[in-house]
């Protein structure tokens, strides 16, 4: 599959188009028009042709797109139909949050391991998982084949362990530490920073206030 | 301050602005030229000046940024020198994590109320808040002048949810749930897909192995 040169924004985009497909398999749908997945997405059908076309385009004049074949090329393209073992550094509400998720199982995404600094929390069950002192991060990393670990921790210990991280084979840093890491160009790093959004929802609000 | 027309791209990528002229006012730094606030944000210099002349530019040639100024300006178009009071609807692990997120409060961000429909967690304290039964949602909102719901429940209840929110006075919803919201325009939607953020990192780890 050709997938040179696609922008981010449209990369962006993917997942959503992956999760209503999704949704319409479930619901049997065999196949869509674009105008029906624009009314159903709020995007143009337009748009929907042009992000589509960057994959060499899956829908026929006329027939519309056929779903299962859709989503399962976007799936292939999300890496999704691949398994990915995910260590959580910091056990905390969060950490939590995200290990009780089952969601990303489903999806292909395994909480294999779970880190903590804290001795009252080392120890614990989380899930099925015993929080494990830090000391035994990298050791466990080359033992259990992780290629990503989400960061849930605060800011304050974000930059040292970037550092531990980017001495490991870790592929994927998923990143909840407000603040933005320096690692090598072979590390991905995708940030989830949830005081920027909530600050861009009041940009929004303040704004709209202002025009009304 | 003249605001109109500006992309949601810049907008975006105002909080991070903020971050940084944030830390660097705690450090005392008076002023920054465009090009040292560059190499801190690895982001061109020209791109900098791009984004800040939209709100009329706060750089002057030859001796740069003031910082405090334009973290007070930037503060001040993203609404961060008003209050909003929040209700976090979903009382589990995600919305405990937000509650107990002190700098959220710091920023003016105040949880005011936490609601869940589950008879065990009613009643029991978050923080300082007591979880409160889904039918007092209504009464809450217009009584404690709340302005903002965050939705940490999942995409199942999401839509009933959003039906009653649009019901009441509230002018933005941070939505965690893994669904898109139908709400009136008058309602503010920012959405954290944390499963799409996911499988964007999948797709970026995936990529770069291709191109290796």
């Amino acid at each position: 599959m050709e997938t040179k040169g696609i922008s981010q924004a449209v990369i962006g985009r993917l997942p959503r188009y992956f999760r209503y497909l999704g949704e319409l398999k479930d619901e049997g749908v065999e196949r869509i028009s674009s105008q029906d997945l624009s009314d159903l997405m709020k995007v143009t059908a337009s748009q929907i042709r042009q992000d589509l076309n960057n994959f060499g385009g899956f829908g026929q004049q006329g027939y519309g797109y056929k779903v299962e074949y859709l989503y399962d090329e976007i799936s292939k393209i999300l890496g999704m139909d691949k398994k990915h073992n995910l260590v959580i550094i910091g056990a905390g509400n969060l950490g939590q949050a995200l290990a009780n998720y089952m969601n990303f199982e489903r999806r292909g995404f395994i909480f294999t391991g779970i880190f903590d600094t804290n001795p009252e929390v080392i120890g614990k069950k989380i899930k099925d998982l015993k929080v494990l002192p830090m000391n035994e991060l990298e050791t466990f990393i080359s033992d259990n084949d992780i290629d990503i670990a989400v960061l849930t921790i605060p800011k304050t210990s974000a930059a040292e362990v970037a550092l531990r991280l980017a001495g490991t084979d870790i592929k994927g840093i998923w990143n909840f530490a407000h603040v933005d890491l320096n690692v090598p160009d072979r590390i991905m790093v995708e940030n989830v920073h949830l005081s920027d959004s909530l600050m861009k929802l009041s940009y929004n609000i303040n704004r709209h206030e202002e025009v009304i």
